[in-house]
C-alpha cells in the first residue's frame, strides 16, 4: 500500500466570481480534516497557507491539542492533530514528502476539470506500489487552475445517485474521497 | 426510490464517561449536514434540541441563509439549509414524518451496538419501495441506549480498510453515511 497524503489548500483558490485569492483558516477544517486523515491511513495533513499569522494560529491550535490540555482530555484528538504540517505553499508539502518528482499529485475539484481519474481507478492505483500520493483539497470555490493544471490526476467530482446539485463542505468531500479510496468495502 | 430524511441528536448523547447530556449547537453541524442531505437528495434534516434557546439560535442561522443577506450571497446555501427542521424531541421528528409506525428509524455509532446493517444492504433496501427513513447521527460520544434501543436498525459501523483508529468527526460521518447509501456507483 503507498504512502498517502492529504493537502488542503487556502491559496490559490478561487472565490465565488472567478478570481484567485488567499482564504482563512478555520478551526474545524484543521480537526475534521486531520481526525479523516488518521481514520484512514494517511501519513500527513498539510494545511497550506501563505500567511505567518494564519500558520501560527494552526500552529497554536495543534498544539493545543497535541500538547496542551486538551491532548490529555481527549487523547484520540491527539493522534489526528499530530498529522499536521504547515507549510507555505504545495511546493513546501511536496519537498516534505520528497520533491515534485518523488510524488504523485492529485487534485479535487467539485466540476469536471479534466479526463477524470475514477475513484475505481484511483483506488486500485493506490492498492499497489508506487510513489507517495499527495491528494490536494481546496477552500473557497475550489483549487485555482495552475494547481490543477500542475496535478498528476483529478479525481472525479463526488456526485450523488438521484440529485445534481453538488454543495458539499470541504469537510465531507475530503471525508468522502478518502472513504471511497480507502474506506472498507 | 424511498424518502431519506436525517436527524442530528444533542440530547440523549453520551458523553466521554458515558454519561447522558445535552451537547450544544456547532454552526457548522448545521451547514454541513445540511449541505449534505441536499447533495445526496434527503427531504428533510431535523436538528434536535430539547433546549428553546438553541433552537432559536438554529433557526436564526438558518434565517440568515434562507432569507436574509446571506441568500443572496450564495444562493446554493439556501437550497441546503431550507432542509433544516428545528425539533425538541427525536419524537417530534418522527410525528413530522407521519408517526412512529410510519418511518424506519436507523441509528448510526461508531461502536457496533447491534447486530449491524451493512452499508450494502441498506442501499439495496433504500432502492426499493417502503416506508421513509430517518437516518439519526449523535453528537458528543454518540446515542444514547434509549435511542439505539428504540431503532430499527444500527447501521455498521464507518471503517478504512488498513487502520483501526476511529474518531471521525459527525459532519464527516454523516457524509461518508449518504455517499455509501446514496452515491454514485
Amino acid at each position: 500500500m503507498r504512502r498517502i497524503a492529504i493537502a488542503l489548500v487556502h491559496h490559490p483558490v478561487l472565490d465565488k466570481e472567478g478570481a484567485t485569492v488567499t482564504t482563512a483558516i478555520t478551526n474545524l477544517d484543521v480537526h475534521d480534516l486531520a481526525r479523516s486523515a488518521k481514520t484512514y491511513g494517511c501519513s500527513d495533513y498539510f494545511v497550506v497557507h501563505p500567511i505567518t499569522a494564519q500558520r501560527a494560529l494552526v500552529e497554536k491550535i495543534c498544539e493545543h491539542w497535541t500538547v496542551g490540555s486538551s491532548a490529555q482530555r481527549i487523547p484520540d484528538r491527539k493522534l489526528a492533530l499530530a498529522l499536521v504540517r504547515v507549510v507555505p505553499s504545495l511546493d513546501d508539502a511536496l519537498a516534505a514528502l520528497g520533491g515534485r518528482d518523488a510524488v504523485e499529485l492529485w487534485v479535487t475539484a467539485a466540476r469536471a476539470v479534466a479526463p477524470p481519474l475514477s475513484f475505481a481507478d484511483a483506488r486500485a492505483r493506490l492498492g499497489g506500489e508506487g510513489k507517495p500520493v499527495l491528494i490536494v483539497f481546496g477552500t473557497g470555490w475550489g483549487l485555482a487552475k495552475p494547481v490543477i493544471d500542475a496535478a498528476d490526476a483529478a479525481l472525479a467530482p463526488i456526485r450523488a445517485q438521484r440529485h445534481e446539485y453538488n454543495h458539499l463542505s470541504v469537510r465531507a468531500a475530503c471525508a468522502i474521497a478518502l472513504d471511497r479510496l480507502l474506506g472498507e468495502r
